[in-house]
This record gives structure tokens, C-alpha cells and sequence, in this order.
């Protein structure tokens, strides 16, 4: 089989036992299996079975960018307020529906946090840019690193609800109940985001 | 050695490990070096390693909410709002100056969210609890259930903040702006909470 062809397969091995079993239980001697190949092989197309995890990973954060890009344009007489809240659901109903995905973006080899691959250098602030949008509107003459801080403040603590919510912690919202909260927030974050706007411009 | 000694071991062993390491670097064996004994010696006293060390967990868990406590008073003239942040940045802080007692109180296992061990049935509902005071202050006439929703949404988004901030994701905020970010959640919160118990009450 051709290397490219041999690459492809093991993507798609390693994507069918995330879904299936989550990113943690995936073992080189399974991918090996599937694809009908030695262990050696996949080493000799990844530089180990985390880049070629990693690359699935990225894989899906493009995916999860695509469905939010789709949410963050300012259609008809969209409001920013309800740009940020499609966002937020959009981001919510992604996790909820594909949690072992998401927690393939977010949740593989979290002690790694501190040397993010390359994949996630690029993803990572257009994520955040689509928040930004709805924040510049409701705050034109905040700086650019100002909108940034606000962009991280909402994403983690969107992240944050979700996360405790979907994980079954007893500290997290009932997902029946995620909608009121979703709303909550978005509308917490942009009344203060105009409030603070306002001050700055009385000051 | 008593047994009861012999335990007292075994927790200062684990308590000192956690704050050099983490929770994850535990190993019986080292326990064991440690306490001058045998690894069976650890079974005859703990169930499994994991009773072991989620007692320390649980320890730590109980220093977290005598912290927490003693910032959730009314003191003097404060009001709602400052007293949620006076909650807020103390859990900040927390974290920030014990983040491996900290992680082993919220990380530790994170797999086993659906079998939460007693301690943590207690000692959750007890830091919600702190941010229900002032949720009921802002808005009186709510119901039990829906401040309870409330509390978990503002944990939930709290702990966010923290966490993606202290863990040093790229996603997280800047360690040296947090104080800016804490203010901006708290004051939107409550805001919030005071517009929604507005609405209620002329609905």
C-alpha cells in the first residue's frame, strides 16, 4: 500500500476508536491491526502515535471551526447579542453531541498544555475571533488586546459550563437546564461589555 | 506502629507528594518507602491506593471550604456583588497557590465523575452554598431550585476561568490580567441576577 494510503487509514482508524472509546484508549498495537500493518509502520509515517493522534485532533478542531464560522456572521438583523448566543450553543451542542471529539481538541494529554502543537497555534485564535466580532460591536473603541482579554474571559467560562456539565459533575448544570443557562451568561457578558464600554467613554 | 499512626504516615507521605509532584506521580511503592513498611501495609489500612490518596483529596477539599467560608460572611456594609467577588478571587487565589492540592481536589481521576466519593457529595453542595447567600440577596423571590442552577452556572464559569488561565492554555487568560477578568464576570452576574429578578417580579 502506498504511504498516503497507509496515512489515510490510520486517520481513520484512530478517528472510528475515538468516537468509539474516547482519545485515551487508543493503543499503536489496535491502529497497527486495523490497518493490517506492523506497530513499526505507523513510525514510519508519524513521528509517534501522539503526532498522529494529534493530527486527528487538529482534524476535528477544524471541523469544530467550520460549524462555528457557519454561526458567526451577522445575518439580517442579527443583534450582537444573539450572534454570541448562537456561538454559545453552537459550542455547547458540538460538545454535547460529539464529547469524545471535543474532548480529543481539548482534553488529550492535558499536562501538555504547555507545549501546544502547532495545529493548535493556529485554531486557537480564530476560535477566539469569532467572539470578538460580537464584542467589537458592542465595544468599538476598546483596544484590540482589551477585546482579546474579554474574548478568553467568555470562551473559558463557556467552556467551563459546558465542561462541567457534560462531564456529570455534580457541580455542573443539568443539561436540561443549559439552555437558561447559556442565556444567563451571553446576556450577563454583553450587557457588561456595554456597560464598561459606556464608562470608558464618559471617563 | 499503631495503626492509627501508621496512618497519619501514610496521608503526610501522599500530602507531601501531591505538593512536590502532583496527584498523578503517586505511587504505592514510594508510600510505602516513605512510611518505612511494606506495600501491603497500605492495604490493611486504605482500600485501594485511591482511598488513600482521595482521602487527602478530601482533606484538602475541607481546607478549600474553611477558606471559602470565611469569605462568605456579610461584613460590615458589603454588598451582594462585593461579596461575590471577595468568593471569586479567594477561589482564584486558591488555585492559583496550591495548584497541585487544587487538582487534586477537581482532577484527581477526572474519569470518575460518575462515581463521586462521599466527601465530595459533601463538601460540593457547601461551596455552592456560599454562592447562594448572595444570589438570594440580589434576587429575593427566586426559587430554591433556580438558585441552586444559578450558584452552578457561576462555579461552573469560575472554575473555567481558572482553570484555562492557571493550566496555561493559550485559550486561558493572562495570569496578570485574571483580576480585571474576575471583575467583569462578577459584576455581569449579578447585574444579571438583579435584571432577571426584575423581570420576574413585573411579570
Amino acid at each position: 500500500m502506498k504511504k498516503a494510503a497507509m496515512r489515510e487509514k490510520m486517520l481513520a482508524s484512530v478517528r472510528t476508536r475515538i468516537s468509539h472509546s474516547g482519545v485515551n484508549a487508543i493503543r499503536a498495537r489496535d491502529v497497527a491491526l486495523d490497518c493490517g500493518c506492523a506497530v513499526g509502520v505507523i513510525y514510519n509515517i508519524f513521528e509517534d502515535l501522539e503526532d498522529l493522534i494529534l493530527t486527528v485532533s487538529g482534524e476535528y478542531f477544524a471541523e469544530l471551526d467550520t460549524l462555528i464560522a457557519s454561526h458567526a456572521g451577522y445575518l439580517g438583523e442579527e443583534t450582537a447579542e444573539e450572534n454570541m448566543m448562537r456561538l454559545a450553543r453552537a459550542y455547547y451542542e458540538y460538545a454535547r453531541d460529539n464529547p469524545r471529539e471535543w474532548g480529543a481538541i481539548f482534553y488529550f494529554r492535558i499536562d501538555m498544555a504547555l507545549h501546544i502543537p502547532e495545529w493548535h497555534g493556529k485554531y486557537m485564535p480564530r476560535l477566539l475571533g469569532y467572539i470578538e466580532r460580537p464584542i467589537e460591536t458592542l465595544a468599538p473603541n476598546t483596544s484590540k488586546s482589551e477585546v482579546n482579554r474579554l474574548s478568553r474571559t467568555i470562551f473559558s467560562s463557556m467552556h467551563g459550563l459546558c465542561a462541567l456539565s457534560l462531564k456529570g459533575y455534580r457541580s455542573g448544570v443539568n443539561e436540561k437546564e443549559m439552555a437558561k443557562s447559556i442565556e444567563f451568561l451571553v446576556q450577563g457578558f454583553c450587557a457588561q461589555i456595554s456597560r464598561e464600554a459606556k464608562q470608558l467613554q464618559s471617563a
